[in-house]
């Protein structure tokens, strides 16, 4: 269907982020959305590496779940009978995936819990092994889904006081091509949408990757709820009109103090949110935060390819010998975050308290 | 020579912003720039509207000067010998050419003294008044280069306290290309690397014009001054990372409170810089100067065609039947500019008692 006419975009709701289809995880091409549908067939690790590197697949938690099945592939790629080779190669395809790309936690959140399965069932046959990595990831993109549908139901409450139909600024796309489906910031704003409570989303067009113009205001536009979009710097000029009744973000890596790695520009909205004291809220979930570490200045900051910088869909407008940077994250202080909103509720500061008091309830299974 | 090869830019320094060639006001089409060099013949004064609106010529001083050129032509068109007409005639030019761009102060500016010309010299002869006008035009151009380089030369000192070389953010394009030459923040930052002091540049790409990418870069990349080209989101990140030592931008329109229009996302450099307490200064020729409004709530902020959110060089990026929002200023408020650089001096605030203080001054000729 793929046919590059801007008039006939793919709809959403038969779009699938990413597919496991047995011995193939199908992956739409997001580089190329909404313009042309096109998928990528991802038959051995490598090629799901390679996609996650390319941003074939792109967002926290479907980064995270494309993983998964990449060690589902790998495990189905071993033809051997010796068990130690079939643990060193999914070890290997472990370590591949890890090194794909270095801010989201999400990737190595779910590659921990594939090697625990791994861990967990040593003793079996490879056969039963690989079945039970097989099953995991499909849980990790089940459990993602119903994950998202909960942060909607959580994030929705935060709004209960806003008079009249809501304003939200969002930036980058946190939606349901970041994730396994239905999003995470977006999942608020369904869950508003379904109220008939959205006014506005203000859709930051999030340069140099175009996620907002390209995705989330696909995924809007699909579900009939109002948007426009701006381009990311003149956020403050409708923030200083009051014209904006919130910011909602979805996040790669939020530190234990709170401090959150998202899309670069995040940063500067939070401060501007501060600034213009309008709530900042970051929808993510559980697995996005990690307590490993302290504080953001420990996140790691992809710096990705120039040309993403320079080229926009294909067309230069920087030519090589112009020097560019492109830093692909920053970090936004715990200090400028209103709330957190996960799938088993809303995190408030101060979060060095919080957060590890709200994962100790959670693992107690409240 | 505009041959789109983007490894054969003209040289800077034999481009003219603009050429009064007697009869024809030639302008360099900054639309196409730098990937093209390509000029605009404007022979009446309805081809300077056009050309001001169409932003084949833009910049806040630039504008002022070809408006005066405009009225130069208008006043070579008029054939009759009726002097009544010939007033009316030049009036309306002057009308039509008001209605040009609503924000930039300068082209008013500019305006007003053609009046003042016409108002002067109403007894002589049609062609006495021609000629005038003519010389009013020619003046308005040569005072521009001399005022930008005193702006160079008093903004210089402000670094005086900078360790090592310094590092300068700057949004959209000051410089000789805004200008009739040589520019307003750029002239700063000519005067520092002419003295070696200028470590990096970074400028901000601009959206949706381009005018960092296309029209800073290409000046900075001239003149090997270095710098990095950066999306505009990216700002807060080199910011927080300790990478900037000062914010140096250009205006529009200034308040008499100090309240600074410049192009969209000025607004938001200025908060940021406040946050992370670099300072953020404003290069400005005093015609920029507005004293007659109280505050950037009085300035129009102009709202300009959707299409060059949704297309970045021809590529369409956003379809038609998606809303985007194209808001060409915004107001920095007066808090947040440690200091205003002018042609006679540097302003610093309250600007609410020293800009009135500061003008009064200069027409006292000190």
């Amino acid at each position: 269907m793929g046919n590059g006419d801007i008039n006939r975009y793919p709809a959403v709701s038969r779009v699938c982020t990413l597919k496991w289809e047995r011995q193939v995880l199908r992956l739409i091409d997001q580089r190329s959305l909404p313009f042309k549908e096109m998928y990528v067939s991802c038959r051995s690790v490598e090629n799901v590496a390679e996609a996650i590197k390319d941003m074939v697949v792109r967002g926290a938690p479907a980064i995270g779940v494309a993983a998964g099945y990449g060690i589902a592939l790998a495990a189905l790629q071993f033809k051997g009978k010796n068990k130690e080779k079939f643990i060193i190669h999914i070890d290997e395809s472990i370590k591949l995936l890890s090194g794909a790309r270095p801010t989201a936690i999400n990737l190595f959140w779910a590659l921990d819990r594939m090697r625990d399965v791994l861990d967990e069932n040593k003793n079996l046959e490879i056969e039963k092994i690989r079945e039970k990595l097989i099953e995991k990831a499909i849980e990790i993109e089940k459990q993602d889904l119903e994950i998202n549908r909960k942060i909607g139901h959580h994030g929705k409450k935060l709004f209960k006081e806003v008079k009249g139909n809501i304003r939200i600024l969002t930036h980058c796309n946190a939606g349901a091509l970041a994730t396994s489906g239905y999003g995470t910031a977006l999942a608020v704003i369904r869950s508003l949408s379904a109220e008939s409570k959205v006014a506005n989303v203000i859709v930051d067009e999030t340069r140099p990757f175009l996620q907002g113009a390209r995705l989330t205001a696909w995924e809007l536009y699909q579900e009939k709820i109002p948007f426009f979009i701006i381009s990311d710097n003149m956020a403050g000029y409708f923030m200083s009109k009051g014209d904006v009744d919130a910011v909602l973000v979805g996040a790669d890596r939020i530190a234990s103090n709170g401090d959150t790695a998202n899309k670069i520009g995040t940063l500067s909205l939070s401060i501007l949110a501060e600034y213009y004291r309008i709530p900042f809220y970051v929808a993510a979930p559980i697995s996005t935060i990690d307590m490993k570490i302290k504080s953001g200045d420990n996140i790691p900051i992809e710096y990705r390819d120039k040309r993403e910088v320079r080229e926009i869909l294909g067309k230069v407008i920087i030519p090589d010998f112009m020097a560019v940077e492109n830093p692909a994250f920053d970090v936004t202080p715990a200090d400028k975050i209103t709330a957190i909103i996960t799938e088993n509720g809303v995190v408030y500061p101060p979060y060095k308290k919080t957060l590890a008091k709200f994962l100790k309830m959670d693992k107690q299974g409240n």
